[in-house]
């Protein structure tokens, strides 16, 4: 093991502040739903993998929100990733209300009914996730959605020569305290740490 | 809205891929529990924020985890931001078992008596965030616990003149399709694309 870099101790001193929402980083996601004729688009960060096998995701959003009533137990969403191309976008679906506003039409975003459950998903995200609302929990500000993972559609250009998917090239984006960040330098691989040279060599991007 | 950029439209034709966890970007955390003279710490990317008010954050672990045993309703547990600086602890901390080794001994990260419950917590880690565990949802591969925040510790560096907190000075990590990634460059922030230009100009980053 590395010895501890001595600029991290700068960190251990700390202040308090009162309880609230501050993991971060956190995904940021645009949830597409409805049907071809009548859809809407919801953008939301307190959204995470929950489980892998079945491959579950989960996604809280408020009451007051016009998505929030097209979510049923069965009904079906489509979990959009954002890229650095349609950030913009995303934070219009996020701030603005499918009630006032159309926004496939007004983001211009292609609507494309999803393979598997004729939702509506966006075209140009880099990743559509099909999913299926399984269960509904109250947690006060916000109800956790419990979702199913039914299919994984990933843009063509994303996968390399060897068939496998190089998510690098898609430019995503996450969430932390109130802003937008592209992702940056890949800093190792899962598994680095304990790594033997062979596998180093041949994971470590250049 | 300005007008979308063609280059998108490659994302349009996708590949399906069988149902897998696909969410990206996700955060990662290192979970540290037990008591000063029994710790562990275990890293986690199937975590996020649930909800608001009361502001609560889901973890998801394997029963097989040796932590799992060790989170019980009503018991304590810190969540530990991961930056750049300690990513690689951070990993070696998700591919190590407790029971075969001591983290806190291993990585040399400094073991502080959280304020609130005394639960030990990862003093290099930029922030802190004290829980509770709520609820425990058994869903196949993993078991999800429902967090009550209890108090969240900032490194006093990350607080700027006007004592707001700057947490892109933090290098915090995201986790992506099996790497780990520094945040980059910040694109915007919550509400960006419908500010007027008093708060552009305030908000927008240099």
């Amino acid at each position: 093991m590395k010895e501890l870099r001595d600029y991290r101790k700068e960190n251990i001193e700390k202040r308090e502040l009162k309880p609230s929402a501050f993991l971060n980083p956190v995904p940021l996601v645009m949830c597409s739903l409805g049907d071809m004729e009548h859809s809407n688009i919801i953008t939301l960060a307190w959204a995470g993998t929950v489980n892998s096998d079945p491959p579950m995701i989960s996604v809280s959003v408020r009451k007051s929100r016009f998505s929030h009533q097209m979510l049923k137990i069965g009904g079906a969403v489509c979990v959009n990733l954002v890229s650095a191309g349609i950030v913009r976008e995303a934070d219009l679906c996020g701030v603005r209300s499918g009630k006032d506003i159309d926004k496939f039409a007004v983001t211009g975003f292609t609507k494309v009914a999803s393979p598997v459950h004729g939702v509506p998903m966006i075209g140009e995200s880099p990743v559509n996730i099909e999913c299926t609302v399984k269960q509904i929990l109250e947690l006060g500000s916000h109800d956790m959605f419990l979702l199913n993972i039914d299919a994984v559609h990933v843009a063509n250009v994303l996968f390399d020569e060897k068939d496998a998917v190089d998510l690098s090239k898609a430019r995503l984006v996450a969430y932390s305290h109130g802003e937008y960040y592209e992702l940056g330098k890949i800093l190792g691989f899962y598994g680095y740490s304990v790594a033997g040279d062979a596998a180093l060599k041949r994971r470590t991007r250049k």
